[in-house]
């Protein structure tokens, strides 16, 4: 995918050696927006504020702005800029998110004035260490889908073996709506669930701590400026729809779910977290790593004509999951990879998700969140969850410590990371998405 | 269900005549809680503000407690009763929301001060006729159930003659997460939902107008106080956190969800609209209209611990629909009905469905609106949606204009209504919930 903007000119250098570092997953080709809160800094410093990630460092757009370092932006972007969410910035829409893009580059560019004045760089690059990430905005909606068909296949073929694919699996995404409440930032831990389990398909249930807790390997996206209801997106309009994204992990309790499910879909078995990663990477960062697809095969149906492509949307992301048990992390010992996917082996683009939710004139709003569902490839070692990855329990993992894992145990962390390379541009990343399991409780 | 309390006294007056008719559904033994916006109102009154229905009057509330009129209310809940939406005032909890229903009903009572005292009446009753009402909260999440044990044995005996009612049906109230986005006030214009649908079980589908629309009626109820992520509401709790309940139009596309919802549930067939009654009336003033129950019959199973109740909280709140097609609007014809049920025919009280949706630690905030889904007793007239009204459509009905609805037509307007009665205590409403279809857009 050619662009020839300088913000993804991968020769371009900060002044902040953490930001050339070809590791750094915060780059000046990325850029992403979050929303932080300093560590013990001053009565003022303590509400909620929108920062820019670059390498080891917050930009600290607020103040930026303050000190007319960002003069180039439009009054209504620099007003946004100063909420404590990232809604209304959301909602200004694609020419605003370009210009502010383009603003922050050149602060961070090699060639900045900032580059010897550290009096001000002391002002507006906070130490991410020194900053705690809170959800980047406030989300109105949450909805998921099942856009992974080798994920759709696997899950499947257990519960339905002679059926695995349902009629309906390749002529729309399939989605569900999901709890917006209960979605919390990256390093929260996470409450093990009660609820109703049963050993026999008929019943009679009993009410416990859920055995069979899992992760689900996701991305999500953040919606723009959005649609009134009665309206559809229209694919040619949906990316301008489309802020950005980030990791999500749907975490799951496959026990509650199997005997809750039917007919209405999952509902206990996912609404007690999902954890999303900090930072947003904006779709215009994300233009280097577009490529055609997805892939559909020779026999597939025709696509209706609303939900046909009219740009190259399948993103090549790169997702990870690993796994830390509480001993691990006490014996200092490296998380376990466990499985390794990439966005780009969904068979539904995110574009084609958004047109899909509101075609019936479902509204969207500025910090929607949409979620891909499960992002599986088709090699074991790419399947996105431990349903999956474990085949339901029957090919446990053995971590580090010795012990085996078919589902999570009572502090185990689940870190997932994601980032894109490709050819002739710079790496970016997602950062981290990660959270510890706590026992239930009584 | 005995209650001393003087604001049940039936035998209580207000020193307005239009709340005193035994046909009205705001007497003062009501006082529901709304917010609306004065039609052509000056500067100040335009932006939205809290109201309580009386007669065919709305008191405005912030105007009283400006004008020292509320004396009696704490602080917190004056500033609460100054906000935009309800939400600040249904977190205060229910010493709060007594303290202001015994406030309110002193000063509307027929020996308040305010009865000789015209020109304060003026200032603090506004017209209904005179304002629009909107919708009551800000809605964070939207959850709807399956709880009427009669309308999921018809709609499973439609698609699953052999096994219409699943085997957890008995066991919990099932539930799915809704769009919040698309909940509008009652009088809000509905646009038919565009989508897929099919004439084989295999597809292919094709994309155009919904042709079987539906409505559901429900009654909802909004979230008080709620509770933290990672804990859960006790049954002992459970009523402390219902704020007050109105009357929910779950519009459904049976068309696009026979096709979309395998395997996660409803999407889309229910995103493109709810709509709900404007005024909430209040858990407090639905007190003497409590009963035992609901029915569980001989053979049903044990319920588990957390799901047993604790008080009576079966609801007798008859609902009724109506519909008018625009030709009968046109002939001045009054609406036909079309069924009247009652929210005690459940299987599920509205306790069980807060505590189930709660037992993962799912966090509930103030304001978020849970639904009972379709209520339908034994009888065919007491069945709350088209589906099962007219058994899928093999059972028309004839409209009083000599047309036939299987579902719902361009035009048709469904007006629901819902009230308590019972020995002993006045005749209370929810006023109405209506909305009238409009065509498909392309």
């Amino acid at each position: 995918m050619p662009t020839t903007d300088p913000t993804h000119d991968p020769a371009r250098r900060s002044f902040l050696d953490s930001a050339n570092d070809p590791r750094a997953d915060f780059p000046i080709q990325n850029l992403p927006l979050g929303v932080f809160v300093r560590h013990g800094g001053g009565a003022g410093e303590q509400k909620p504020r929108i920062g820019i990630a670059i390498g080891d460092r917050i930009v600290d757009v607020p103040r930026c702005i303050e000190l007319k370092l960002l003069d180039g932006i439009k009054p209504e972007a620099a007003c946004a800029l100063c909420a404590e969410t990232l809604n209304p910035f959301m909602a200004l829409g694609r020419t605003h998110w370009k210009q502010v893009r383009r603003q922050v580059a050149a602060l961070l560019d090699e060639s900045s004035r900032l580059r010897d004045d550290l009096g001000t760089q002391m002002a507006v690059l906070v130490p991410m260490i020194e900053a705690e990430m809170l959800l980047p905005a406030t989300i109105g909606d949450y909805s998921d889908f099942y856009a992974s068909i080798h994920h759709a296949t696997n899950v499947g073929s257990m519960f339905r073996p002679d059926n695995p694919l349902l009629p309906n699996y390749k002529h729309l995404p399939v989605g569900y709506h999901g709890r917006a409440s209960s979605i919390v930032a990256s390093g929260t831990d996470v409450r093990r669930p009660m609820g109703q389990t049963v050993t026999s398909d008929a019943g009679p249930p009993t009410f416990g701590a859920c055995k069979l807790l899992d992760y689900e390997m996701e991305m999500g996206f953040f919606v723009g400026p959005g649609n009134e209801l009665g309206t559809r997106i229209a694919m040619r309009d949906a990316a301008a729809h489309v802020f950005g994204m980030v990791i999500v992990n749907d975490w799951s309790a496959r026990d509650i779910q199997k005997w809750e499910y039917q007919p209405l879909g999952p509902f206990n078995a996912k609404n007690f977290a999902t954890t999303i990663s900090p930072w947003v990477v904006t779709l215009e960062a994300l233009a280097p790593y577009r490529m055609s697809g997805p892939p559909r095969g020779e026999g597939d149906p025709q696509l209706l004509d609303y939900l046909k492509p009219e740009e190259e949307f399948a993103l090549n992301i790169t997702v990870e999951v690993k796994i830390a048990s509480a001993i691990m992390r006490e014996k200092k010992m490296q998380p376990m990879l466990v499985s390794r996917g990439n966005l780009r082996d969904m068979y539904w683009t995110i574009m084609q998700m958004l047109v899909h939710h509101t075609s019936t004139g479902c509204n969207m709003r500025p910090g929607d969140l949409l979620a891909t569902g499960t992002i599986s490839g088709t090699g074991e070692d790419s399947r996105g969850c431990l349903l999956e990855r474990t085949w339901r329990g029957s090919k446990p993992l053995t971590l580090p410590d010795g012990t085996e894992r078919k589902f999570l145990q009572d502090g185990d962390e689940v870190i997932m990371n994601a980032w894109c390379e490709t050819d002739g541009f710079r790496r970016i990343g997602f950062g981290e998405c990660r959270g510890t399991i706590l026992p239930a409780s009584d």
